[in-house]
């Protein structure tokens, strides 16, 4: 049994959830400062072409307008990742159409889009390169002259002795899979607004991750000092991983602001969302698989070739997790991973839930499948005969503290079973199937030996009321929530008397941001500490009021008391004003860094990189329609292993969500090129899954109890998307007899693949 | 010889300077809120009335009116310090000229100007008191039908045996001295904006002394808890103790953006300024002295009668004050002071710079100048024979730690001395004289056992700069700069390096604000503490990347090294970055509440409540017209014991200013009334020194190191206005043989009392 919380585990309401569905939640296109001029950015037409001249003299002329900038105005400082390519405007030539070129601030957005039309700017058109594959080809056009081969990033990583155990292995299957460019389509467009304050100091509100990244990205574009910048998060509408890094228009509203000496907005338009964010990095994930008659996974040979775009963001560590998070899934004996990372003159592909291991997972719970199908076992039996356990060290070096993958994959293949509709119409139009997939990620992900921990401040107020200062954003997923329910739960106070800080650079803690899942581990852990250090403050004063000692003391509720006398003792209020009001000079504060006990990876990226590591198992019952090729997808059951779960109804609104993302993503989302231009920008023609499409979903929280998590959880922002396109492609094949391997399991695909006979794509 | 440091006591730019005078720095005013109204308020014109009616109907139907509150709109709660009995608007009746009756906000500050004409109000004139010594008589009507006799606070206090020690004196003198009712008059209007935030918080900017003193006034005035209410401080222009505590706008203001549901700004004119602010308590004392033929100062007998106004604010505190500092100013061997302060119907009085002390000052300092003349004796020598020293244990129970008095006295006739002009002209119509002061005053004051401590909190940045968060608002005095100065000199950084924040009480380390000259010594103590502990962490993560013992190193001028070794070493800079950056995972951020070794008064006000007190002397030298009796201040040489200097700069600055203020008070100032209505309520009619008045300023900085304050500094901030009123009048005295006892000392004055045989007000 596990121990029962008063807060933790327990409903709670979202921490500024009644402000969203009021409308009374200030997103960034919601704020309005004085003198505020807005900006629009004008970009590439074209896929690649050289830059013969920019003339804006006839823009800047336009009445109203404040601010006309290019690449001649601009500091040519490299800023982003891994590989820093990125200038704040194209300089020479274009790379992608959606390329920043120039961009105008004035008084109306009206004013700045007419301003655009009125910048003369002369291309001369390059060769294209549109995917990874022509772009390594030798003689290839390069997109960035000084990187020959186009080659961005290339991995090769073994473990074991891949070739000798193909050799002993009964069956060695080879299956090639293929993910498409899909986009993190949240609801609120990316933005930002800049304003210089005295002492040339800057502050950028934008709804970013990771505020303290974005501080430093700025800084780093713009040639400042972080400190100089102040980066204040307000409400944000989703993110997905899609606001991870800053983007050009960062700088480029910072630099527009200072010419113009007044505040300057900017927001993405929906058209530029689709066609200058950071799309899902694309991959050909080509695997060979080694079994055992019985069943047994022996080994692994896979190749990678994924499209960084026109410049490099996160896709080279993407490729990464592309390369090793799969193999720590089941009990791989070796396995051998070469991946390459190509520049192409297309958008450039960044971070959307899941990082790489996605798109992974769908070639691999694909592939166990295919294997298990062609070797005659259970699919299913097969992972539970190979999945990793509690106590594993993974051949990468992951330590498996917590696992509940044997758990999941029982509960989701229970669920799915009950109630099963016929596998057939009786006029035998209409096929149904069940598929399962697997799924395994981090919770935090320690680059190097560099911090990937959290920070925390705790400090309780006069009157007993709490606030909460942390540095992670929340973006939808409730991370002030979870925050404000661990403090609650180590306080013993109620959660609505936890004030949870907007994120602002300079009163923040020091953190890494909100990505690879980590908030509830990591900056709950810090949360957890925090809090611990404070109710040890508090129950040593209330020891001196009370006359008893601190170790006899339970906190529960708002009181604080002497054990098993519950009903007597005085309130946290009471000890509060004592405290702050008195001369007993209690802080009743305390900041903690934390970083979790995990050794981050060696140069061979060996080692227990997070401080968790999440399992799930989703399955899902699908319906063809064989004679149109129509998919729906009918039930999902989405097992997860959550650690703890401190809020489970945030648990399930992340996988509500994730499952519907990853439906989307196994059915219709695509972004479709011509000639390097997007031809579905639009919320019209791009399509996502709706309330119509959606399938009947049943959550299912696995509990384990992890050693480091606070109260034992761990993450779930990403695991929810994760299993769905491979369980729905398992799910077709058992329906219809039709593997797809490229994503997404389109109507049109099935139908073609169900009649060979006719003209068209086939998977 | 004290030791040198690298930045405390040098010169160093004023934190925010280059703001202000380059207007970059936001005011209240200049801050624009999206959607933002403008408030004005309905006064009482009568002194004392029944109010009738209020009619708002005809105010609320004019278009842009948005709100319109009276006092059956508002909570009945009574606000108030000591004596809580103000209500947010009159409520029965109007009980001076100025008290609030109704209150608009509306789309421009015309359209509310408009609005008040149109409120019909109806009163019933009642007999008003004008004066305390009227208000005390038996009979007179009351102020507040709850308070009987019209006493807000008496206090008898009384050490040793006055009796019996005034039989055993060579001589006895008694005399009278009054001061005038006189107005902060800082530069810039207070004001307010409050906006309602979503979950029912309040949000107040104000240029408040106190934030959190002031979270928690509004908070009871509104019946909320403090921390549903978030005070920010923008820059103040001045305040000198006008803005310690909230006015009744504060909850007014509030109250008409949560009826609008939309921001308001209130700022109030300079003729509500003066007719509604809170002037300097005016008071009348009676001093009996006793001394001994050689010059020995033995007991002394105090009458204080003072005019609290219509309200209780700080009066009673700072008639306490009154009644008390003075007398440890000298080695009395007793004394007994008998106040009592009175409701009127005139302005409420409240604290302005020497919060009482100012007061009693000018009667002491005037009276041992008018005993030692009667005596035949040097009254500077009275004052050297008698001058409390370190070591002393006051009559009142305070421990004088440091004390550079002596040395003062010392200093000041001697610079005084230096340079004199001729006693006389010529033709003997200008004579000149010169004359001394002295003072002494607190550095914090502890009331009762409550906090009286200040905290701080220290972070460093990733890069090396410094996050300085406090509560103390810098109203011009320079707080921001000397807390610098303090981090940079501990943790061996350039001031430049400091971001002092703002203040915000969301964010702001809990603290008793700016007032009884306690920043400096309290909140630069918990500076130093943080900055203290912040330090160690700093050079305990040194030591492992320079492998150095960590009590080997030292850190200047931003590099950290072996000692002895300078020219090595490492940057705190880079440090920081290891620090924070990678997995070391030190929080470089330390959170110190600091209270101050002192008791607290007891109930009888004996104690040490002070960490630091400061003595100065001031000598003037006038020239009096004897024909006109115009009279100017020539010269004043201002010596101060400050403890250790922190920003020799600043200190200069406080007592350019306090002279200034004190020379005003001395010689102009004077709020003049008929029926209760103000008469000179604005800058054409109520006179203040300017530029062509102010006297030649030598100030002189006395240094002790004073064992508490950090770096053993002591307080400025009041000290430089109060010994220049009876400096002045003791030098008036010197130069043409005439005592004016009652302030201002006015040329009138002095023509009637050297021409007694014409008609005119005598002292």
């Amino acid at each position: 049994m596990m121990e029962e919380y008063a807060v933790v585990g327990k409903a709670f309401r979202s921490v500024g959830g009644s402000d969203k569905v009021t409308g009374r939640a200030q997103y960034l296109d919601d704020i309005e400062l004085p003198g505020m001029l807005h900006a629009k950015i004008l970009r590439s037409p074209h896929a690649h072409a050289r830059i013969l001249k920019i003339d804006t003299s006839k823009a800047a002329a336009l009445p109203g307008v404040k601010a006309v900038l290019s690449a001649v105005d601009c500091p040519k400082l490299p800023f982003g990742l891994d590989v820093p390519d990125a200038r704040i405007f194209a300089e020479t030539k274009v790379r992608y159409a959606g390329d920043e070129v120039a961009a105008v601030a004035a008084e109306t957005p009206k004013i700045a889009r007419e301003a655009l039309k009125l910048i003369d700017v002369r291309y001369e058109l390059l060769p294209a390169l549109f995917s990874p594959q022509e772009a390594l080809q030798e003689g290839a056009p390069l997109v960035h002259e000084d990187k020959p081969g186009n080659l961005v990033k290339s991995y090769v990583i073994e473990r074991g002795d891949v070739d000798a155990d193909f050799a002993a292995c009964d069956y060695v299957f080879e299956e090639e899979f293929a993910s498409s460019r899909v986009t993190a389509c949240y609801l609120e467009p990316f933005g930002a607004i800049a304003r210089w304050e005295p002492d040339n100091r800057l502050t950028i509100w934008t709804g970013i991750q990771g505020a303290f990244q974005a501080r430093s990205e700025i800084a780093r574009a713009l040639g400042m000092n972080p400190s100089q910048i102040t980066v204040k998060v307000p409400a944000i509408g989703g993110a997905f991983g899609g606001k991870i890094w800053i983007r050009n228009f960062h700088p480029i509203v910072a630099l527009l602001a200072k010419e113009a000496r007044r505040p300057v907005k900017f927001v993405l338009t929906r058209p530029e969302e689709f066609a200058a964010s950071r799309p899902r990095v694309p991959a050909k994930i080509k695997i060979k698989l080694g079994m055992l008659k019985d069943g047994t996974l022996v080994c692994k040979d896979t190749a990678i070739v994924a499209d960084n775009g026109a410049y490099s963001w996160a896709a080279p560590k993407i490729v990464l997790n592309m390369s090793l998070r799969t193999d720590c899934l089941y009990r791989f004996k070796s396995v051998r991973t070469r991946s390459y990372l190509a520049y192409t003159n297309t958008t450039p592909t960044s971070g959307f839930r899941g990082y790489g291991n996605a798109q992974s997972h769908f070639a691999q719970e694909s592939m166990i499948d295919v294997c298990a199908r062609k070797a005659g076992l259970d699919p299913v039996e097969v992972r539970l005969k190979n999945a990793v356990r509690q106590g594993d060290l993974t051949l990468h070096g992951w330590k498996v503290r917590s696992c509940g993958l044997t758990e999941c994959i029982e509960k989701a293949r229970a669920a799915i079973a009950r109630g099963r509709k016929p596998q057939a119409d009786p006029n035998g139009t209409v096929k149904r199937g069940i598929g399962l997939a697997c799924m395994n990620h981090v919770s935090g992900n320690r680059a190097g030996n560099n911090f990937d921990g959290s920070s925390s401040m705790v400090r309780f107020q006069e009157d007993g009321k709490l606030v909460l200062y942390h540095g992670e954003s929340d973006m939808g997923q409730g991370a002030r929530t979870v925050l404000a329910q661990i403090a609650a739960e180590t306080l013993g106070i109620r959660p609505e008397d936890v004030l949870v800080m907007p994120i602002d650079t300079d009163v923040s803690p020091f953190c890494f941001g909100s990505y690879s899942s980590r908030v509830t581990t990591v900056a709950g852990k810090a949360a957890y500490l925090a809090s611990l250090q404070v109710r040890e403050q508090l129950l040593k004063l209330a020891a001196t009021l009370l006359e008893a000692a601190p170790e006899d003391l339970d906190v529960r509720e708002g009181r604080i008391f002497v054990r098993g006398g519950e009903r007597k003792g005085i309130s946290v209020a009471d000890v509060c004003k004592s405290a702050i009001r008195t001369r007993a000079t209690v802080g009743l504060t305390a900041y903690v860094a934390y970083d979790p006990p995990t050794e981050g990876a060696n140069e061979d990226f060996y080692g227990d990189y997070s401080s968790a590591y999440t399992y799930a198992a989703q399955a899902v019952e699908v319906e063809v329609n064989t004679e149109t090729g129509q998919i729906r997808v009918l039930r999902v059951a989405a097992a997860h292993d959550v650690g703890r779960a401190i809020n489970p109804n945030g648990i399930r609104g992340q996988i509500y969500g994730g499952v519907a993302q990853g439906a989307g993503w196994a059915l219709y989302e695509n972004m479709v090129y011509e000639g390097g231009r997007l031809q579905n920008n639009s919320l019209r023609n791009y399509t996502m899954v709706t309330a119509t499409d959606m399938p009947e979903v049943e959550p299912i929280i696995v509990e384990t109890q992890d050693p480091v998590g606070p109260y034992g959880a761990k993450g779930i922002g990403e695991p929810a998307l994760i299993p769905m396109p491979p369980a729905v492609a398992n799910a077709v094949e058992d329906a219809v007899g039709v593997r797809i391997r490229d994503l997404p399991i389109t109507a049109e695909k099935i139908y073609f693949s169900l009649n060979p006979e006719c003209e068209g794509p086939a998977s």
